[in-house]
């Protein structure tokens, strides 16, 4: 699972069916780049979280019908990023 | 999910069969990377878009038989890049 | 998908079943990656084409006992390749 | 599989129901990059393991429904880390 | 698939359940960056393989229930390196 820090949300209005009404976020990893996750978990920005990908984060999403490849599964209570790696 | 650019649409005469009649889109990354992607919600040159990897890509077609590895799941109503970091 | 251009065949006396009579060929990025496909086409040298990952690979090789993890998914009808990105 | 070495636990007082009692390690590349894995053998900090992914890794939890998708598969013997690559 | 070379055998003592007696081989992309595969062909240091990854690593090892995310499918036979690209 990857460590990343939450940046915002991401609205679409014109999106495909099969998300249900799951929220999604804008994840920033230390190193800048920035993807698009499912969270069912209510993170806020700044949050550092792990995420959980491929067909687990439909599982993880709580509901499997929920089409995503990336879900926040958890929000680290302490985390101290370091120098930049990758 | 990934954050990705419509940059145009992509034509293969000579195809697997298992696309249906799926229209296919090149996307570009911020940093540049091209991949291709079904998309059926109809996104246009210049969008920007999220997307939806591995076996919940064919899901996200609209149809399991479809036979992609990224589709495009939603044009995101407003984004703007930042410096290229990956 | 990624976007890649055919360099070879692949020839391997030694191998697992369970790839029955696939061609493999030798595809490369244009950043210089190579790596191994199914082609299910018949892609030769040099052509650009479009490659399907992940238990997607499988079905698009025209048979889900097929061993891959990459198969050519199209023969793109023309390409420009531009300044590597990536 | 990857090989890693582990730097400490993890802790998520907030996180999605799933992952039932199984430990989370934060573990490093040789290159730096830190990813979260699901322990289900003991290792301890300082050790190299390697590591499964994808849907290999909610088997390798020992349970299916642990939402995982990296779990430590061993502890290596003895290993050496080289020159930096990647 | 990836083109990677055999550089030795790995020694877990430590290790779960479910690679059943699977020899694991330490393997090195041109690059430099070393993985872990399971070998059911037997192939020596020294020797360039590809390697089949995802689901389908589980099914090249010849038993679903090998825990795998990466499985050797053949020993190239003849095949020369060039300039390291990535």
């Amino acid at each position: 699972m990857e460590i990343l820090q939450v940046e915002s949300s991401l609205i679409c209005t014109s999106r495909i069916a099969g998300l249900e009404k799951m929220s999604l976020r804008v994840l920033r990893s230390q190193g800048g780049k920035r993807q698009v996750a499912v969270d069912p978990i209510g993170a806020r920005p700044g949050n550092w979280v792990y995420t959980v990908s491929g067909s687990a984060a439909r599982y993880a999403a709580g509901n499997f019908a929920v089409l995503t490849d990336l879900t926040i599964g958890g929000i680290i209570d302490n985390w101290e990023p370091d120098t930049p790696a990758s």
